[in-house]
C-alpha cells in the first residue's frame, strides 16, 4: 500500500505489463459529469508507443474499456472502473530478468521486496505501461477541470541537456513532438536517434502549467500543492525531481529578487511576476502553477552491463533483448498532464467542502 | 485537511505562532520504544534561532511538554502529543499584514481561503515555528530508527550559489554550521551577513542522506520512496524543489551513464554507484537515500516592497518590521532531517505488515 | 467516497448491476500468498442464486475474473483486481423505477444525492450483487487467515423470528441450509415460502465466530474490534444493526453477571464465559469473536406499495416486477464471513507493525 | 493507529487518564465557524461526574483549553488542539492492576498488545476519561450542524432493563437525568443505587435521534451512514451494540410491515413510518436518523472476582478498590451525541465535495 492517490477522489491504479489487464479505479467522482470517451482516447493515444524513433516498437490498442461508473456518458457516482487489456504479451523476452536484475529497474528491489512473488514478467507492476490507466484517471480530471475553466498542459522542456527555449504561458506546443521551438525539437530527436543508435538511452525534464486554478486550493504543511502534486507525479515511474515555479534556482537568488509583488490587473490580485509557480504557503494564489519533472534515461539499453546473479550470488554481465524507448520523455508529457489533473481535481474537490457555506 | 503525515504512523501538526501553543500527535508509535528526551531537547536546539547572524533574535525556549503517549521513559502505546507553549509573542508587530499581503508568504492565499477568518498574527499557522513540533516528530522517529541501524544527516550544500563540496556520506558535518567545508562556511555567513545589511534575504540547498536501510521500503506507483519523502519535505515552509540521487543532473544523462551496476560487495549485492539516490522502482535498495531540497529565500525582507491592500483594493508598498531569519538555512537543517526520518520511520512499518510471515 | 474499506489493505469495491461488470481491487495483500481459485468459487457459490425458494431466479455464473496480482496461483504484490462480468441483464424490468422510487431502497436517496444520473438500473451501485466483489475480497481474506489459524464460520441464527438455538462454537453448520437444527431451518424455510407466497418478504439473523485469533488486534477509541467489523458488516446492505457478545442483551445484565472471569486453560489466559465477545477495550482477548448482524426483510416485494412520483411530484401505488429473494438472510450466510474476514486480516496485519521488533 | 476518525474532518483524540492531560485535534474545520465556548462548557458539564448516586466521585474542572485552531472567537482553518489537564489523579489506587487485570477491562489485552509497556493507570489511554475530548469535538460539531438545522438529542432509552418508553422525537427529555418519563428515571436511578449498594454495577441502552439532515448524506457500501455513526459509536467504551431504525426488531418483520411507503408532506417527499430510522441504501432520506447503543455494566464492581496474576500465571481473587460509575449510562449520553454529530458532520462535508456544481 498503496497504490492509491487522493483525498477526494481515491484514484488505484493495477495491473501488470503481461497479467490479463491493466486499469484504474477512481472512487468519489461526483455524478453527472460528461465524459467523452473520444477524447479520452485521443488523450490516451498521445502517450502510446508510436511510429517514430523514440518509442518501443510493442503495439498495444490500449483501449480503456469502462467497466462502471458511467450511464448515459456520465459519471453515475458509483466508482468508475476502467481496464486496458494487454495483448501483444511476449513474456519470452524477459525470462532472464529474473534472476539477473537490470541495473536502473526495479527487478532487484522488487524481488527482495515481494521474497520472489513478484511477477516481473515485462515489468510487471513497474512496467512504464501502467501510465496507461493513470492517463485515463488523469484524462477524465482534465476534462471536468476544462468545464471549470482549469486547463493543464505539459511540454518536453530539455531532453538529453537540449533544451526548449520558449515560453509555455504564452506560446503554442507542438502536436506531433511537443515542444515549442520547432529546431529544438528537432535536435532532440536526433539525440534520441543518436543514443538508440549507440544502444544507449537518454533522459529529459518536463514542464507543466495549469491555468485558471482559483485562489484557495491546497493549505499549509503537509497539505501543500507541491506535496500534492508532487506524490502524483513522482508517481509516475523514472521521475527524480521536480521544482515549482523557479524551484531549485530560488536557492541562488534574495529575498527581493524571487518575492513575487502584488499587484492589481484586470481588477483582480495578481503578482507581477510568478516565481513562486502559483503556490503560496502551499495554497494556489490564482496565478499559473508552473512545475518542472526530472525524468531519468530509460534504464533499459541494450549495451552490455554489470549485473550479479541472485541465485548464485556472482557477479555477470547482463545483455537486455525486448522493445525499450530511448527516451520516455516525449510520450510522458500527457502523463505529466494527466498527475497534475489528478492532483488539482483531488484539491478542487477539497476546497469545496470549505468554501460551501 | 490535512496537515497529518503517514499511513503507518500519523503525524498531526498543529498550532499558529501566537496562539497558547504549537503541538504534534504521532498515532501508532509501536509501545515500549525509550525515548530520551534530553537528545530530543538537544535535537530541537538545532533548529532553536541562536545568537547568530543568520537567525531571528526572538528567543523561544522550545520547551516540548508531552502531555500523554509515555510512561517510564517510553512510548506506552497512546498516542504521544507534546506541545510547546508560545512565550514571547508580539502580536503588535504583525498588525497590518491583514489586509496588505507580504509577498512570497501566504497572507494573501490564507486571506482568501479562510475568508478572512485566519490567524495569521506572526504567519499563524504558516509559521516556521511550526517546524519545532514536526521536528519533535522527526526527533523521536530517528532515536527509534537509530536503534534500528537507520542513521539520517544533513548539512548545507549551498546558500545563495555558493556550494559545499565535500562528500555528505564519508566526510564530517559541522556542528556549529552544518557544512563540511569549513571556509565555505564562512562565505556562505557572509553572504548571508550581506543580505541582512542589505535588508534582503538569501536561499539555499539542504542535502540529506538515510544510511543503514534495508532493501524493500516503498513500493511502486503513488507508494514510492521519492512521492513519500517529498510529501514529508515539502511540508517543511519554503521548500520548493526535491531531487533524488544524482536528480536533475540525470536529465542530462545517458542510460550507460546514469544506470548503477550492480555488484557484489562484503557478500551483499549492492550498487557501484548511487546515482539513483537509493531507490529503484519507489522502493530502498539498500544503498544511502540521497535527496536534495531547494529553499526560497525568506519572503520576510525589511526592505520596501510592492502589494495590494484587500480592504480597498489598491496597490501600496510595504515594509515589513518584526524579527526574520535572512537565511533560514542552518536553522531548516534538522528540519529537513525531521521530515526524513518520519518519512522513512513511516514506511519502515509498513514494510512489516508484508514481511512477518 | 469511499466504497473502500481498511487500513493495511484497502478493498474497494466497484460496478452496477447491469454495468459490463462488477469487481473488486485489494491493494496491500503480502506478496506469496497462495489463493486456491477452487476453494474460492466454492465460497462464492454459497451467496449464488440457487434452485430454491428462498432466492432470486437470476442465474449469473458469477465467475470471477482475475485481472492482475497474482502470478503463479499466488500474490505478487502489486494489486489484485477481480471483475465478474454482467451477463444476465435484464434491464427493461426497472424501467419504472427511476421516477417512482421503491419503499425500502435506496432509489430515492440515491436520485436526490446523483441529481438524477445513478444508474439504478436493477439496483445499480446499491444492488445486492455489489455483495460478490465483497465474497472475492473476503474469500481471498479467508484463506490467508487459515493458514494462520484463524477460522469464520457463521449462521443463520433468526428468520422471520424462528431462531435456531445451538451453540455456533461447537456444533457443526449445515452445508444446504446453514443452521444448526435440521428442523428449525425447515420451519425457517416454511416461513420464507409463506411469505414468497403472499408476496412478501423476510428478515433475520446471522450470527458469526471468528477462532483462533491472536491477543491485541484492534486497538482502544475508534480502532477497536466492533468499529472496524461494524463498518465491514454495514457494508452489506440490509444490515440494520449489529452486536457482540451478549450484545443488547448485556444492557439488562449487572456487571458481576457480565463480566468474564480470567482463568488459567491449557496454560495459557482465558476467561471461563465469553459475554465480551472475545473483544475487551477494543482489543482481541484471545477468545472466540462473536457478534451478529441483524437483517432487514428484503424491500422488494409483489404486494402494491405506497410510493411517489418524483417527477410529478404526486402519491402513487407501485408493484414491483422483477426477480427478487424472498429472503437474503441465507445468502447472506457467506458474505458475513467475508466481511469479517476483511476486518480481521486487515487488523491482524495493522498488528503486525507494533509486534516485529 | 488510529484513535482517529473521520474522512473529511479528522478527529485525534490523545491522553491518558493519569497523564498531564488528555485532549484532541480537530483538522478540517472550515474556517470562520463561531464556537461558543460556554455552550461548549455547558455540553461537557452533562458528563462530567457529579453529586449523585450513579457516578464517580472522582473530581475534576473539565476546563477545556483551546490551545489552538482558534482567533476572534471562531475557527481560523488550522487544526483546533483543546486538551483538559489531569488535576485530580492517584495512582496508588490502581497499583495492583498492572499484574493482575480486571475482568472487563483493557487491562489484559492492553498488557499483551503493549508488550507490558502501557501505562494503565487509572484505565490509561482506555478510561473513560477519553470521552471528555470526544465532548469537545462532538460539541464543537453539534454547534456547527445547529447553525444548519441540524439538531441531535439523546436519552437513555433503559437501564437494568428499566425502560424509559415514550417517543424521543415528539416528547422532551429531562435535563437532570435524560429520560422523557420521570417515573422510568426513578426506577432507574434506584436500580443504580441498588447494584451499588452490593458493590455491584447495571448497563443500559441510550437512544439517539438526528433532526433536520438533508437527503444524501452518506453513500453505498463501505459508506453507509449505518458504517459511518457505528465506528463512531463503537469508539465509545462499553459500547457493544448499535442498531438503525427497528434495528434488531426488523428481522422479525415481513417486507409489507418494514417498509416505509412514501408520501408527499409539507411538499417534501417523506415516508409514513420511520421504521429504516433515516436510512436508505446507507444514505439519509431525510427522515430523522435514529440509533440506539447497547451499553455493558461497569466492569469496575467492588465485588471480588476471580483473576489471574500475569507473573505468576495463576488464578486468583481480585477486589478493585477506587472510584467508579455504577452506571455510566446517565453520564454517557452526550457522549453518544457527540460520537454522532462528529460522523455526522463528516459526512455533510463530504456531500458539499458532490453538491456544489
Amino acid at each position: 500500500m498503496s497504490e492509491s492517490y487522493g483525498e477526494n477522489i481515491q484514484v488505484t491504479i493495477f495491473g501488470q505489463s503481461h497479467a490479463p489487464a491493466i486499469g484504474v479505479t477512481i472512487d468519489g467522482l461526483p455524478a453527472g459529469e460528461e465524459i467523452d470517451l473520444d477524447e479520452l482516447r485521443a488523450f490516451l493515444s498521445r502517450r502510446a508507443p508510436g511510429n517514430n524513433a523514440w518509442s518501443t516498437p510493442r503495439k498495444e490498442a490500449d483501449e480503456p474499456e469502462i467497466q462502471c461508473g458511467m450511464a448515459n456518458g456520465k459519471t453515475c457516482g458509483a466508482p468508475l472502473t476502467a481496464i486496458i487489456r494487454n495483448q501483444n504479451t511476449r513474456p519470452g523476452d524477459y525470462a532472464n530478468l529474473r534472476t539477473v536484475p537490470r541495473p536502473g529497474h526495479a527487478d532487484y528491489t522488487a524481488y527482495v521486496k515481494y521474497d520472489g512473488s513478484a511477477d516481473m514478467s515485462g515489468g510487471g507492476h513497474f512496467s512504464g505501461r501502467l501510465t496507461a490507466p493513470l492517463c485515463i484517471a488523469g484524462g477524465i480530471c482534465k476534462q471536468i477541470l476544462k468545464r471549470e475553466g482549469i486547463e493543464i498542459k505539459a511540454r518536453i522542456q530539455a531532453i538529453g541537456g537540449i533544451e526548449d527555449p520558449g515560453d509555455i504561458l504564452t506560446e503554442e506546443i507542438g502536436t506531433d513532438f511537443p515542444v515549442i521551438h520547432v529546431e529544438a525539437g528537432a535536435k532532440m530527436q536526433e539525440c534520441i536517434a543518436k543514443a538508440l543508435s549507440e544502444g544507449d538511452s537518454v533522459g529529459g525534464i518536463i514542464e507543466c502549467v495549469v491555468t485558471g486554478l482559483p485562489v484557495g486550493l491546497g493549505g499549509p504543511l503537509f497539505d501543500g500543492m507541491e506535496g500534492r502534486i508532487s506524490q502524483a507525479v513522482f508517481g509516475i515511474p523514472a521521475v527524480k525531481g521536480i521544482e515549482f515555479g523557479v524551484g531549485f534556482a530560488s536557492a541562488k537568488l534574495r529575498g527581493s529578487e524571487n518575492n513575487d509583488a502584488f499587484c492589481i490587473k484586470d481588477g483582480y490580485v495578481q503578482t507581477e511576476t510568478n516565481r513562486c509557480g502559483g503556490i503560496l504557503g502551499g495554497i494556489t494564489n490564482g496565478m499559473p502553477v508552473i512545475f518542472r519533472a526530472a525524468f531519468k534515461p530509460t534504464p533499459s539499453i541494450s549495451r552490455p552491463q554489470k549485473s550479479v546473479d541472485l541465485t548464485t550470488g556472482e557477479e555477470t554481465t547482463l545483455e537486455i533483448k525486448g522493445r525499450h524507448d530511448p527516451c520516455i520523455v516525449p510520450r510522458a508529457v500527457p502523463v505529466v498532464e494527466a498527475a497534475a489533473a489528478i492532483a488539482v481535481y483531488d484539491a478542487l474537490l477539497g476546497r469545496r467542502k470549505e468554501e460551501n457555506r
